[in-house]
């Protein structure tokens, strides 16, 4: 594994490995934000899941939103290029939270989103109950107890970081879960193209 | 004045005129959505607007999310490559409407941004208090009584159609007069960049 902090695109990520065998299915999850939007891709193959690589795509407060947006949009068009996910996985915003964030996140998630119709990607949402679901096995686990499955079940030391990374690991995972058995989830049997 | 639909590009709209004289600013309105996006192209010169084009881009409500958003995103691109604007005038969002409603709009408004920012093209956004005092004088003036002056001050027969175009025209207006006056507008002075 190895850390690496590309300037030019401003996103800061971890790459596990990169060789995709024959038969896997290659998903890319994204925590979608403004400020930061978190993005986990793994290789699938009979029903395993392995991390490839994951991280964030920081975007400076300082500067306008139009740039922000271009910012994430090009950087997920770049993932896309770089990774040539057969999937995309994209978190269903969640409309507890303040209005104002919810607005946010939805004008970042509307980037990743044009980023992926673009390249003409399927793409798939999820919602936080889903996700707990599919990875915890229980809709209401908590935070840690997601992060500490994500963990176990892509077989790594530690948890993933930051926390927006591995989010979107646990909504890839989730992806990869409802795509190799829509029954075997609890409540499950609903997977919504975006 | 003639009326014309584009099924190409889901865009409806009526063209006023299309010739740009010397000195003389376009500018693109917009009123975001997801169903509907209201746009309004009017020519300012010397503190005097006039009407260009204007219409809504409209998706169906059966396509996939991804899709409508990569239509507006066409679009709002069709309509700077034919109209060159100098500005976009976008309408901030309505904190006070339903979230999920602000959510789906978020959205949208995304689409368009990331059009604009993809031409670099200046935008600029303002509240709907801005705009009604902008073009009625009055923040707390009538959506009635500000449609009444997007035709006054537009010279206009009839109130432009459909509502979202004129709202759109009302947003031009509103930067325009801006443009011209920052000092004239109670409560103005606050031009936000997007």
């Amino acid at each position: 594994m190895f850390s690496c902090y590309n300037k030019v695109i401003g996103l800061y990520s971890n790459l596990i490995n990169n060789v995709k065998g024959f038969g896997t299915l290659v998903i890319l999850g994204i925590d979608p934000g403004v400020a930061t939007v978190g993005f986990g891709i793994i290789n699938e193959k009979d029903g395993v899941p392995k991390p490839k690589r994951y991280g964030v795509i920081s975007t400076p407060a300082g500067i306008r939103l139009a740039l922000r947006l271009k910012q994430i949009n090009d950087d997920v068009s770049q993932l896309i290029k770089t990774f040539k996910p057969d999937a995309i996985a994209v978190e269903e915003l969640f409309f507890n939270t303040n209005q104002k964030t919810a607005v946010m996140v939805a004008h970042g998630r509307a980037a990743v989103i044009l980023a992926g119709e673009e390249h003409g990607i399927p793409m798939f949402e999820y919602t936080p109950l889903q996700i707990k679901k599919a990875v915890a096995g229980y809709g209401r686990a908590t935070k840690k107890q997601v992060m500490e499955m994500v963990r176990r079940l892509l077989l790594m030391e530690q948890i993933p970081k930051p926390d927006d990374a591995a989010d979107a690991l646990a909504i890839a995972i989730c992806h990869a879960r409802y795509t190799n058995s829509l029954l075997n989830i609890e409540g499950g049997g609903v997977c919504s193209t975006i």
